[in-house]
């Protein structure tokens, strides 16, 4: 275990208090990423810098890696979301920021922002206010590369498939039956549907095709799955493009495209080091989302942390039901990992959206709203500790117009049903905000527990997919489309039953439906399609009408987005 | 001035000669990138590095860098190439070296590679033999993310583009006059021509649309010909993406995009710093093809350059007719520079090819056929002395086929014609094999020279393309297509009269007909259509058949390269 490190007070600019996220963070000093990672017991020579402030590390290039001991892993997930998210990026900073004010070695470990929401509507998505990684104009911009690496090796395997057919189709694919789609790190609904390979005889053969923003492509999830560039290579090559016309899948190992699709992610796969403003070691590396892809960032990254910090706070994408579902049942599982304690992230603005309150008044005091809502919170709560048997405690993340009285509320009823809540207040006071917390968390976390799963790996296909729908989701059925039942049947024969599930859904609701808040009951999820990432590992389950290629809003975020000449960007949150 | 270098001898390991490219680039031993910049006079504070030897250099934190004198810039361009290209950036590399074996402080400025042909067909562009630039791996994968940051901006537009008229349309874009395209940098025959917002309404409106190669984006002529990010901004303000019904032109400007488009570009337009296998620095920035686009490293790049050395070896793509007439007609006369020598390359292979040797016979001697193709590259040597009024040599690269008596030929009958020619065998010698060359180089460019252009941008367009054709192509005629003659006189009221034009054209002919080899004449170029580039500020002019988007062959390159599980790039040359 690394060394325990002092913590410095946060040195932001206490005059900026009340500013933007932006402010906050141009106002901090950042210490050199050398020194960040020499505090972990990382050396230089396992550093390649990206500027002075970001590196991404060689574990190959640490000694004795493999052996080492490893910390304790929090997983920081949240109840159903509102469109804004519930601040689970901000918990993860403030928390290990907190943990290291109370002495104990800390990291934590992200997702990288895709550029389609910094973009579109959401911003950034590198925490807020005086809990934030940094240089936040980086890591929202490019940050290292890795998405733009994943949509190369994407569309390389892409333009091998159609140049194979091209010349010749030697392996018989069949243009009706190609799986494989384009990918995009942008929000471009235009590319959504598209014919191509229009233009006449030497442009291709015309085709029904489509684009899927980056963080949804199967290379994606291969990268946050593998744990070192052994693993890449096998996970790419056995990746399905699709299928000839006697239904026989052709691979990317086929094609012989995994090679050159690996050798495009050969820094892809180094995770990236970066700070919070209180100078926490943060592993930011992989980015798919919760509700179309498996929503955790890559094992690489996680087991960097456990092996250089005693406690290592990571997320998973949107609510509990999605993004921890599938951070224990795919990740922890394929990946050897343990979560110690669950934060369950929760808003007064969330629960009375659940308890019925209209997005315009979520501002307003209303006790009742709150209590109403908060079934949602408990079943998310509930799943955690008895389904997946993870020691949990409710951050209840605090806004400036969250009310005292409705603070109070929250934390009697949750105590009245025996769930550990604390206040977290990580945007206003960083680290020092999250305190409570980081006592709550090592108390759970040196709780002996017992990981569960939601299904077992050799149950059958439809098994899996009623357990989460009937254990985690509080649902009654499952319902099939034909579509769906013509594919349960041949990913079956095709030998891919002993696979994992990965479930695409809406982050609405426990239900396919996104309109029904709260804690639904008796309602019937219906399977649209099934897919098979062959590569990752998992079969994806289509609900509802999952896009994988959002659009932009009426005003983009870009549109306010700049740089000054000297180089400062602006309009950035 | 930069202060003189002291050159050391190449530091490879002797026992790698006869191998290829990537064993003696991996048995070279790299200085430390701060080193390298530390010998130029550009301090640390200036370098945001990419690893170890790699570094983006922030023009911005030199001080007092608009003070500082100017080096001398040394063209190197070619006869009209091969399919395999003559050794272009061979020869820029082992000149930089050379130039500083003979005692004087050199800096080489090339354009950074495009996955398209690395994957493709060519393979990595950071020359070959021991005139090398490295690290080559990464330099032809990803480098520093510059071509991917291109890409995004540009998509990013496109999506905007999209997105506005989805929401609405309030600037009346008329879809099927929208001539902004998407961009990938990958060969990807099968997007030249697509039907993009298929898939119902609520995914965009159909129409016809297409990809190009990121390397032919109008972005990335934008960072090339900007010399700082004011004018950037400004260039990507002007872009103009379609037009309304009424044919008034709609830019990134109106759509308000371009400050994002810059944000995203925010690092991309800082040079790149590597270093050749003999330490001589090498700025590796920006990429147009020289037959689609103006073919030419970053102007940034290249005035950075000119600020640390006394003498810089620069390139532009294919052959004199295109690339060198681009540099000079678009790039020196838009940003202020003037080349004091020129180097044409030239291959006895080229010229027996122009002398009517078929392809698989390139490497048998023919005296006879090495004469009839001479007049292909004195027309070259012709065009830069006495249009454009720069002293030339020819530099002759030695392949190891070539025998004594076919280079003696050639250097009698272009010394009998009064051309200064000069033997180059840096693939096989480095900078040791130029040494010749670099004391010709120095002695042209000490005489007085005085740049003269191909037209004057007060003619009319018309003019301009007749200029070229006759003047530099040999041609007899311009004729005009009807969609030509239409955007000719909207291109005139449109007010972009006064714009250079950029030629695309092919490369492997004075003429647009690919098959007339040699030195034809009575030729009538063909222009098949214009194209306004308002951002970069030029007008392209199509001739030919010329493909924005290139497709992979049947045996792509993409399918050798691969890496071994400790992270070694194999396949890749």
């Amino acid at each position: 275990m690394a060394a325990h490190i002092p913590v410095e007070s946060a040195s932001v600019d206490s005059a900026l208090v009340g500013s933007t996220d932006a402010a906050i963070a141009s106002g901090s000093t950042l210490l050199p990423i050398e020194e960040i990672a020499r505090r972990m017991g990382i050396g230089r020579g396992a550093l390649q810098l990206h500027g002075d402030h970001i590196a991404k590390v060689d574990v190959g290039a640490i000694d004795g890696f493999a052996d080492r001991p490893e910390g304790k892993l929090i997983l920081v997930t949240a109840m159903t979301p509102t469109p804004a998210g519930e601040g689970k990026t901000t918990t993860v900073v403030g928390l290990g920021d907190g943990l290291r004010r109370v002495g104990v070695s800390a990291a934590i470990a992200l997702r990288e922002p895709s550029l389609g929401p910094v973009f579109g509507m959401k911003g950034g998505a590198t925490g807020g206010g005086y809990a934030q990684v940094v240089p936040m104009e980086d890591i929202n911009l490019h940050f290292t590369g890795d998405f733009h690496a994943v949509g190369a090796a994407n569309n390389l395997l892409a333009a091998m498939v159609d140049n194979h057919i091209f010349h010749g189709n030697a392996l018989e694919l069949d243009p009706a039956r190609i799986s494989w789609r384009r990918a995009v790190d942008i929000n471009d609904r235009q590319l959504r549907s598209i014919v191509d390979g229009l233009g006449g005889p030497k442009s291709g053969v015309p085709r029904d095709d489509g684009f899927e923003i980056t963080v949804a492509s199967e290379v994606m999830a291969i990268l946050c799955l593998s744990r070192d560039l052994r693993e890449l290579k096998a996970k790419l090559e056995r990746i399905i493009v699709g299928f000839t016309t006697d239904d026989r899948p052709v691979t990317a190992g086929d094609l012989k495209a995994h090679g050159a699709m690996a050798a495009l992610l050969k820094d892809a796969i180094r995770p990236n080091l970066v700070q919070t403003l209180e100078h926490t070691p943060a592993f930011i590396h992989g980015g798919p989302f919760a509700n179309i892809a498996h929503g955790c960032n890559t094992v690489a990254a996680t087991r960097l942390a456990l092996k250089h910090a005693d406690y290592v706070v990571t997320e998973a994408g949107f609510g509990a039901d999605l993004g921890a579902e599938k951070f224990i049942d795919i990740k922890a599982r394929m990946c050897g990992l343990t979560p110690a304690a669950t934060v369950v992230v929760a808003t007064l603005r969330s629960l009375k959206m659940h308890g019925g309150v209209a997005a315009a008044d979520l501002a307003r005091e209303d006790l009742d709203a709150l209590e109403a809502g908060l079934p949602n919170l408990l079943r998310h709560v509930e799943n955690m500790t008895e389904v997946f048997g993870v020691p949990t405690v409710v951050a209840l993340n605090v806004f400036p117009t969250d009310t005292a009285a409705e603070l109070e509320r929250v934390e009697l009823r949750c105590r009245a049903l025996g769930v550990s809540v604390v206040l977290s207040e990580v945007w206003a006071r960083g680290g020092a905000g999250a305190e409570e917390l980081a006592h709550e968390v090592i108390t759970l976390a040196e709780q002996p527990s017992t990981l569960e799963y939601a299904y077992e790996l050799e149950d059958t296909i439809v098994t899996k997919i009623e357990k989460v729908v009937t254990r985690i989701y509080g649902g009654a059925d499952v319902s099939f489309t034909l579509d769906a039942q013509e594919q349960l049947t041949r990913l079956e024969r095709l030998g891919f039953g002993q696979l994992p599930i990965c479930m695409a859904k809406t982050q609405y609701s426990f239900s396919d439906d996104a309109t029904l808040r709260g804690r639904p009951e008796e309602f019937t999820v219906t399977v649209r399609n099934l897919k098979i990432s062959a590569g990752a590992g998992f079969i994806v389950v289509l609900t509802g009408t999952i896009l994988t290629m959002p659009g932009l809003p009426k005003v983009p975020a870009a549109e306010t987005i700049g740089i000054t000449d000297d180089g400062r960007i602006t309009g950035l949150f």
